[in-house]
């Protein structure tokens, strides 16, 4: 018999290279958490994460799978794992699944929220300053607003990407929501999947557009001409978390 | 001619061993200021806060005063002082006060706030992990609410004060506050001043109610016999933070 357990998992992605383990050895989260998964269940095991996160990036809730022979309690699970993990992973829920589930081949959608400190805020950033960018300039959000909305659809990314893949480009983007409270503005987007870099240098592109550094037809001659030099600034990686992915159950 | 500056300043106290400078050279926060005042004003000057703060605990909006025959602007003061600090100790504001203002004699009172994560919260606390003290188990928030009126007013804390002073040990509690919100339960506590450790043993004392592992009437006993061995456990430092030092205009 084989066991398929998911795991919800929050992390700061400070001290991390991202998600995604390499050959190199440098820390990564998946590479962490293989560990300690391997020292509880007692064999070593492929944990599957519903997509990579950039080194810097935080997530609330990514959500990531293994297979084990060793059948485990999902609490206890749960609970000796968090016991062995360093304090900036967190396991949040373990849940049993059927054989087949598989966190990144299983439809599913993606929240990441993007977070800036306004630079008229009337205090720099503290507590919160490894979790914001934070901007120099004020920017103008109701453009930012109505700039956002052109990214909603299914577009060619390419541009907006640093990507350098032959396959396909192609994403939907079911949502972007900015949101100013107190000393905050975010940017919620919500799609289907995301290139490697382009919440990021969607971002930028809205922040550019802000500043009133650049129009936002911009948008639609990127999406056609597909080229990153004509997109936005990449932000920086720390005010990037991914907040939900969530499965069509 | 002299002038008098007046900071207020935020500090994540996590890698600090404390406000108050010492004479091991160990990092502080007064230490780190006072290096950085006299980089920017161009003479050596000495930093007067309005009270110590322990080894990790934080600050919202301490203030601290200090006087250079070096005029300075406000603004430029701040500019240059936030340039050279390192990311974890912010000035949020300055102000040129008469020359007889003094942080720590001028009448002030003092608003802290120790911050608990809820045993029974949805998640462990990841972002918010240096911030909060994770209870291990569920408090009855009402019950330390009853017990937590018993502070308020002027009383004896010798008993919930690591101080060894020979000074008077009364002080004033003006407010506590008990605050639920989301996953956490806020402690404000307002008051004229505070003994060393004070604020973490009343917050300790409270917690071992919120157990149910002692009766509100030991609070009284404590103001009686003075013993600091009857009160609660020292609540860690991280949990702690200094919000607002109000003057009496």
């Amino acid at each position: 018999m084989a066991y398929n357990y998911k795991l919800t998992i929050g992390y700061d992605g400070a001290r991390y290279q991202g998600w995604q383990k390499n050959k190199n050895a440098k820390e990564t989260i998946q590479s962490k958490l293989e560990a300690v998964i391997a020292e509880v269940v007692g064999e070593k095991v492929q944990l599957v994460g519903s997509g990579r996160t950039d080194k810097g990036v935080h997530a609330q809730a990514q959500v990531a799978n293994f297979i084990t022979k060793n059948r485990q309690k999902s609490n206890s699970l749960k609970y000796q794992l968090n016991k062995l993990l360093p304090d900036d992973i967190v396991i949040q829920e373990v849940h049993k699944m059927d054989i087949d589930f598989h966190s990144r081949f299983a439809p599913h959608n993606k929240t990441y929220r993007y977070t800036l400190w306004k630079a008229n805020a009337e205090t720099l950033p503290l507590f919160e300053r490894k979790y914001v960018y934070h901007l120099e300039e004020q920017v103008d959000v109701d453009m930012m607003l109505v700039a956002s909305l052109k990214f909603i659809g299914q577009h060619d990314f390419k541009g907006f990407s640093s990507d350098k893949t032959k396959k396909s480009t192609m994403r939907t983007v079911n949502s972007i929501d900015i949101i100013e409270e107190d000393d905050f503005i975010e940017i919620e987007i919500n799609g289907n999947g995301f290139l490697y870099n382009q919440v990021r240098i969607m971002v930028g592109t809205l922040i550019e557009i802000g500043f009133n550094q650049r129009h936002d037809d911009s948008i639609e001659q990127i999406f056609e001409s597909k080229d990153r030099s004509q997109a936005g600034f990449t932000a920086p990686a720390k005010g990037l978390t991914l907040i939900e992915v969530k499965y069509e159950s």
